[in-house]
């Protein structure tokens, strides 16, 4: 069923702060595409099945904009470590698990699953070196119905014995990879050096050629960790920032996903406006591996892109509402280090970062836009505390807080129902 | 059935820090009392019946020192506050509702069965001004298999209208709460000033004699907020510090209990120290309100003796082992605001605090100790992402990371099962 009318009480974030609530509303949708949202149901549309969610809550589903997906076996460890030596002990031993593609079957399976049932429709994520297993991610991913772009992780230098490519291999592996990846509907290829230590300026001018060619994103990491940033200027001592090492090479335009920024200077936070460069703000991973508290408000204030990220599995969860409010603790943090003077990050923003935020990178409208494909989820509130009269607005804060799959009833992705039965 | 034994693979903390790891160990119990844990069953047990939860972890039961029994139903609302405003916008509206019965019956019935699925056997909890649902919320807990003390709020000053006794009433209902109480075996009542602000000098003089009488434990708020230590400072200009205003009514002393204690300054600290008093660390709900960050590594360093709340509805999480993770995030924050000088809370050491370090409180040894009764839950680790080889203290971590209720195949508390089909 892809036109019908879906009814229940809706809350969505057309700009950060700021909700549009119906309660009692009706959804038309045409082809799975969203025609508006309205109090009374227009005539026009009363011929239509009706998807009745009454009296539940109808929000925007989630887009998490960096995970590793190879990382997932190793969800909830490894926490005790910081990010240079967790990468060794825990991150490159488990991903080069990946070359086995059956291994890779049955773990994306069961992480797409986890991943959709938790709301998340949209996602962008890293893959491991192996090209076969990262089109076993992308098929099972578009098999539970989530959209998204993967990367095959390139990565020649600095890693892990049994854990490395050579330039070489790198390139005609990535080649393969977006050629073979054609075949995907739903699920689309992006560039995606590691990080500078492990890519040789060899691979990474290769990669910028590459991106251009085939028209492709790029995503990356960027200033993370202290260590990390010393070790990128020994690296490029021609750079004076982190996020030069990555222009220099035509990896830093229009739709590139950087991810962390936690430490990112005055001057490198303009690039990333002037470029059009999308941060990605991962709560939970920045504080498990001690890398830094995100300056969220300050990137917010001044008009960065700003979305969440889970990253599994330097992030332990990938409930993207529980980011969430990792985001708001984030925030709450910096404000009590600050004297209570830095305010800190509403319920309202986070449910908008982790939603419309993430959601324009692919194109999307805001909030609940007319022609979109509809994203949404649907909550159970039941297995909530009892608390009647609560106002729409409480009740999108009240599931931030406390939802978990249990919770959520029905998913919508791209203008499909892809959890839950149809009504 | 109470004599028996449990099989799986145990880990508890008897120390801060240190594991005992079990893998296929047998525990033997006598009328719910531990007797024993064996790596090969003593031929003395062979003729008892077996709880065979082969390769499944067993841990120890949490205990959850802090929490509002009457804020359940506001689980998750109105983090956009600060505490003062807090207090009067969400708190004591909701606190008053439980002046009816019926009420307090749906909603205790509830929170019981909320806590006990989340492993959480033994706890401390705040109740309202009212007697009678302070009454109904012992008896719920008991019903539940929660062992505890439960405290009748007291408060006759600074409250709101409709929400606030007069000293008489205060002193008279808590005497009749505490007789009312001795009905029950599992759950005894504890003295509860709300805090400092809330009580005028007499009743605090009133309720220091009473737990004198009757031989009762105390349970109130320390040094949480700056504004409110502040005011304490106004209201009691004779006290240089805020424990004072409890010690100078018989209120601070072996087993009190006092929550937050985030700006205790050391001089506090030592006096906490030498009443054998017990300080509880809410985590979530220290960053919710944006109180503070709690120096745990710095009390435990002491010997302060810390323990672990959820602070419902301060805390939007019952879950003790998220609680645990999040005492790991605060202490990992002021790791990073100390230049990475600090170091952070183990995994380890969190398992301790939210298990051993509050056991105690109730008389219970170290860890699984002979002699004691049961305090056990049963992880069920099936919906975690497959991780084959994994070492117990690797699945610990894991387990605190990762599972809620639905990973809780059993719980023993007290020395019986009460979640849980027996096996």
């Amino acid at each position: 069923m892809k036109t019908f009318v879906l009814h229940g009480d809706f809350v969505s974030a057309p700009e950060p702060g700021r909700l549009e609530t119906v309660r009692g509303g009706y959804m038309a949708l045409e082809n799975g595409v969203i025609q508006g949202l309205f109090p009374v149901l227009p005539e026009r549309y009363r011929g239509l099945p009706v998807a009745d969610y009454s009296g539940k809550l109808i929000l925007q589903s989630f887009a998490d904009m960096h995970l590793h997906a190879p990382q997932y076996p190793m969800l909830g460890l490894g926490m005790d470590l910081q990010l240079l030596e967790w990468l060794h002990a825990y991150a490159f031993p488990n991903e080069a698990k990946f070359r086995d593609p059956d291994y890779a079957r049955l773990e994306y399976a069961r992480l797409s699953r986890d991943l959709i049932r938790a709301g998340t429709t949209r996602a962008v994520m890293f893959s491991s070196l192996h090209t076969d297993a990262t089109l076993i991610l992308m098929e099972e991913l578009e098999k539970a119905g989530i959209t998204g772009y993967v990367g095959k992780v390139n990565m020649d230098r600095n890693a892990t014995p049994g854990y490395q490519e050579t330039t070489e291999e790198s390139v005609s592996e990535t080649i393969r990879f977006i050629e073979e990846s054609a075949r995907f509907r739903k699920v689309r290829p992006i560039i995606t050096p590691r990080f500078t230590p492990s890519c040789s300026d060899r691979l990474m001018e290769e990669l910028g050629r590459i991106a251009k060619e085939y028209g492709l994103y790029v995503q990356s990491h960027l200033s993370e960790n202290l260590q990390e940033i010393e070790w990128v200027r020994e690296l490029h001592p021609d750079c004076s920032e982190y996020w030069e090492t990555y222009d220099k090479y035509g990896l830093f335009g229009d739709h590139t996903v950087m991810v962390h920024c936690i430490w990112s200077s005055e001057r490198e936070r303009r690039a990333m406006r002037e470029h059009n460069v999308l941060a990605v703000h991962c709560p939970d991973s920045n504080v498990n591996v001690c890398s830094g508290l995100f300056p969220v408000i300050r990137m917010l204030d001044e008009g960065t892109w700003v979305a969440l990220g889970s990253d599994i599995a330097g992030g332990a969860d990938y409930h993207m509402n529980r980011v969430m409010t990792g985001a708001i603790r984030t925030s709450k943090a910096r404000r009590i280090q600050s004297g209570w003077k830095d305010r800190f990050l509403q319920v309202t923003e986070a449910y908008y970062l982790g939603t419309t935020a993430g959601a324009t990178y692919f194109g999307a409208g805001k909030g609940f836009s007319a022609g979109d494909r509809l994203h949404a989820i649907v909550v159970d509130e039941s297995s909530f505390p009892e608390n009647g009269n609560l106002s729409l607005q409480e009740r999108l804060e009240r599931a931030v807080y406390l939802m978990d799959e249990k919770n959520i009833a029905a998913v919508f992705s791209d203008g499909e129902q892809v959890v839950g039965s149809s009504v």
